[in-house]
């Protein structure tokens, strides 16, 4: 049977911008499994009650409901063993889990006020309220606010990535020598800029660029070619 | 032969703050090795000239010179790869360099903020004029001016381990199960804290309180035991 996995989608059904459910979609494609990424919108709280959910990722995997992109990849080692591992151990996963707070809290929160603006523009119109409303209470301020300044903004995410670059240049991925898990959930962030924003976040000579070129490639183009910008060179 | 490991001292032989030295000693605890950490101050570049370096950690066993602590644990799992490892593998070295770099740009560059004056106020006499000149030329400020307002430093401080604080109350280390190299990079941190200054870092309630009670302790409190001030509870 195949895997089905709820997948936030904005005004087209094939612009899959959260940075989540690329984690999710990545970690399968890791494990050459099969799956179904069926559209899902803010307001779609109906579709994925049966999870106990309000947001994606939700994945489906026969009688299995795993909600939570982290709890996912764990899922996925667990019922698929045979299959290429997310963590090479039990300390990487360890340590992956302080990559993913760091992310969560450091680049994610500098990136959404790079594209917010972005986000909100392309959106499916049926989510508009709700994103302004829920979001405008998160940050205290509206969405034009939030989103004010975004040179500055886009410098400070720069600088956030400061931390990733010496082990890009020392290495070919986050962990080291092929793709795993932590590069999935540093290139969410990307994937969730690059299907919804034209901006441009980082310059060719980035060790960050070269990567996040490999990341695309992977599996065929398979995220190069989801509805998105392109990456300029 | 003895490894011989030249250390950071204070006024006194027995203060050891560095946070890489630290480090390099964890390691060689962990490692199970015995070392003699012979006294060191900035001052004495001509005792390490033979290894090329004007810093320390410089390790010294039998022919070999290792410098840098970062090169010194990859040496020791290499040297001694019958000994319990340092790293899991590859992916988790890779991720160790992430988190070193973390360390070194979010809480170093905070904590130092913290504990400056209390730096100056406990290194050997002969080291206060190049402390105060390098630290000067580097900060563009005064020492006086880089330590002022303690009470929102340490708060810058306390905020900038936030990533942590969910991983700890997931795991017991910061390599999971067990303490790894990870851990060590942060505790240098915290070390170089406890044996320079009467700051009260954390409090009690603090999942990372809990986890440096449990390097404190480890090896029969041999960090506990290192000339310092207390951890109060």
């Amino acid at each position: 049977m195949t895997i089905t996995l709820f997948d936030l989608a904005g005004s087209e059904d094939d612009r899959r911008f959260s940075p989540y459910c690329w984690r999710a979609k990545m970690a399968l494609k890791h494990k050459g499994l099969e799956f179904e990424a069926v559209p899902w919108r803010f307001t779609d709280k109906d579709a994925i009650a049966f999870s106990g959910q309000k947001l994606v990722p939700v994945l489906v995997d026969g009688g299995h409901t795993v909600y939570d992109s982290w709890n996912i990849a764990l899922y996925l080692d667990e019922a698929y063993p045979q299959r290429p591992g997310l963590f090479e151990g039990y300390e990487s996963r360890a340590l992956c889990e302080f990559f993913s707070q760091w992310a969560f809290r450091t680049l994610h929160s500098s990136l959404f006020k790079v594209i917010v603006l972005d986000i909100f523009a392309r959106i499916h119109e049926k989510d508009r309220a709700y994103f302004r409303e829920s979001r405008e209470k998160r940050f205290g301020m509206t969405l034009e606010e939030f989103g004010a300044e975004p040179k500055q903004k886009l410098a400070d995410f720069r600088g956030a990535l400061e931390p990733l670059r010496p082990v890009l240049v020392q290495h070919q991925f986050v962990s080291g020598k092929g793709p795993g898990y932590a590069d999935y959930i540093l290139f969410g962030a990307f994937q969730w800029a690059r299907t919804i924003s034209p901006i441009r976040l980082l310059e060719p000579e980035d060790p960050l660029f070269a990567w996040r070129e490999r990341l695309l490639g992977l599996w065929g183009n398979y995220a190069r070619e989801a509805k998105g910008f392109p990456v300029w060179a």
